[in-house]
């Protein structure tokens, strides 16, 4: 019996899309932006605030959820949402990505990748397969196959050798889960570098595979943005229409509407959060550093046009003074008002193109906003 | 024109009240325990959650607050309550234990304290009617005197000039507030340190200077509770009944049940929030440490008898989880809970008063909880 299918294409303006990815836990408009939760918590933020801020997904990863709290707790409570209290849909990163990241001693073979916790030092083993295991212990709505994320610069024979080892992992991946009669997704990681050859052959031998959704791994590591989004443009001529698109690890407000505009539907990144961390806001005219002097006396909100709880409660005097004696309020409020910025964001990018309207708004929008 | 009592006394058990006392932001029913918020927020949480457990007063500090984010700021804003968001009662101490506690270098004369900041060394010098001029300021529904707060254990002789110290600048504090027309209520404060005779004598001549409520000052510094209890039961014999007790810095959900016992109205203290932070949660059976081993698998609530946020949505084995990964969603959620447990708690003796039962609650109350 063929699978529903989990994608529906709406609408179409250029190469920008709306659509809805149907999961198990609930429908995701695309495009979407999607909080990263790493370790099962979007870092100062309650489940209660994600929906009120209108999350439609967060996000986990493998690599830390595997470390702590270990499967054998994911096991015993019943899955990730349980365990955080998270109803609505969850995609969890394969962990490729961290492990290359984390983990200073790694040692990649053919069979998966041996690394070293980043926490104690000890060993552990990945392989295609077992990271399929782990999300499916996890129940993950989305799950990720495991990819090598290679660094920018590299040699195109290095790129080539990796991607293929890619492929090989998603036949394996793609092969572990089926017949389970699962709701869970898989996505698929195109790699290839910022060669445009090695894209095609990747999105193409990808999408031979077949994934339920495909993911552009790889950009985004100091690559410069032009060259980004035109390995975009070019890779996204392979993908087809009726799967969704996702740009891991991207992006800012501007990665948004320049990638929405190559046609791609999902995102995630940790800027919006880790930046509110540090005390810079998103605003609609760019981004303030709360912690500079010029705030101390300013009694307006961080964006007079947000109408988040932070923005509607608190003035910038308030969150520079919360921010100067490292309260944590001042750390969820940023947080916050961040999160709301860019899923708003989305939900904009959705209602200009429904409306045909999307290169009005992207300009509009950048009128406004100083890079 | 004399100003309307503030303080009704509803009903007495022994020496147990219960009461009404009424600020220019609303009544408070007493016994209360109030949160602290040193720096104008209640360290994790928002106003918004404050309201959610029931949060009737909080706390601010006028020593902190001066430092950070100053008198300009506050005045600019027009008030401490408009600059933190909270539309309720707030009390402010008035910094006489801070200056001793976290000033290396001070200096008492009669005229105030001379002191460096914590922060940046810088000298700064507090008077009692500095210290009135400031509350003002902050528009504090309640203002705290200026005091000199002495440690523990010390000297009889220091004790009483201290003590005198203290009832000159009380004085001082009054006629610097009088004649205002202000609906701010000013508390003068009773030391004495664990003298009998010191402490009457405080007693007697703080309530013959008169203010809106008087607090005990000096007490949980370091001496055993059982002296602090029967400090306090000698002194209540010079407190007049008509006006509110406030045993300052005090007290655990024990403190509580046997201050309230001995005629105390009004309690605050760090401990509940500081020791959330650490992982401390107070459950009706006693206190558990989450970071024990033994909660990483446990997935029942922090307290099954609790009906925050905390305990509705959330396991042992997921705090755990976030205490161990220093996920400040732990620190959030393990104040929430200790906040409404002790709410709860004088929430309970309240009751406990109303319908003639203290005695049988404190029982039942001690009877499930491990000291």
């Amino acid at each position: 019996m063929k699978k529903m299918k989990s994608f529906e294409l709406l609408k179409k303006s250029g190469s920008a899309r709306v659509g809805i990815l149907h999961t198990a836990h609930g429908d995701i408009e695309t495009p979407c932006f999607m909080p990263v939760g790493t370790l099962g918590t979007v870092k100062t933020l309650s489940p209660a605030e994600l929906i009120e801020i209108n999350a439609q997904i967060i996000l986990g990863n493998t690599y830390h959820l595997y470390l702590r709290p270990g499967i054998e707790v994911l096991k015993n409570v019943g899955g990730l949402h349980k365990f955080i209290n998270w109803q609505k849909p969850l995609l969890t990163d394969s962990g490729g990505f961290q492990v290359f990241s984390h983990s200073k001693l790694r040692k990649i073979t053919e069979e998966g990748v041996e690394f070293t916790s980043h926490i104690d030092g000890s060993k552990h083993f990945f392989s295609p397969e077992k990271v399929i295991e782990i999300q499916q212990i996890f129940g993950s709505d989305i799950m990720m196959v495991l990819d090598e994320c290679t660094p920018y610069p590299v040699e195109h024979d290095y790129a080539k050798s990796s991607m293929d080892l890619t492929l090989r992992w998603a036949k394996r991946s793609k092969i572990r889960n089926e017949g389970r009669g699962t709701e869970q997704l898989l996505f698929g990681i195109i790699q290839g570098s910022t060669y445009k050859d090695l894209r095609k052959e990747s999105a193409e031998k990808t999408v031979e595979i077949g994934f339920d959704g495909y993911a552009l791994g790889g950009l985004s590591v100091g690559e410069p943005n032009e060259l980004m989004y035109d390995i975009i443009t070019d890779a996204e001529k392979f993908l087809p229409e009726n799967n969704p698109r996702y740009l891991m690890g991207v992006g800012t407000p501007e990665d948004l509407w320049e990638c929405v505009e190559r046609g791609i539907d999902m995102f995630d990144c940790v800027l919006p959060t880790r930046n509110a961390r540090n005390g810079q806001a998103i605003t609609s005219t760019g981004k303030i550093n709360i912690r500079n002097a010029e705030y101390k006396n300013d009694f307006l909100p961080l964006d007079s046009s947000c109408g988040c709880y932070t923005c509607k409660n608190f003035s910038r005097a308030y969150l520079s003074h919360l921010f100067r004696c490292d309260e944590i309020l001042g750390l969820r409020l940023a947080t916050l008002h961040n999160l709301t910025f860019m899923l708003n964001l989305a939900q904009r990018i959705r209602e200009s193109i429904k409306t045909e309207n999307f290169r009005q708004e992207k300009k509009n929008f950048f009128d406004k906003y100083t890079r």
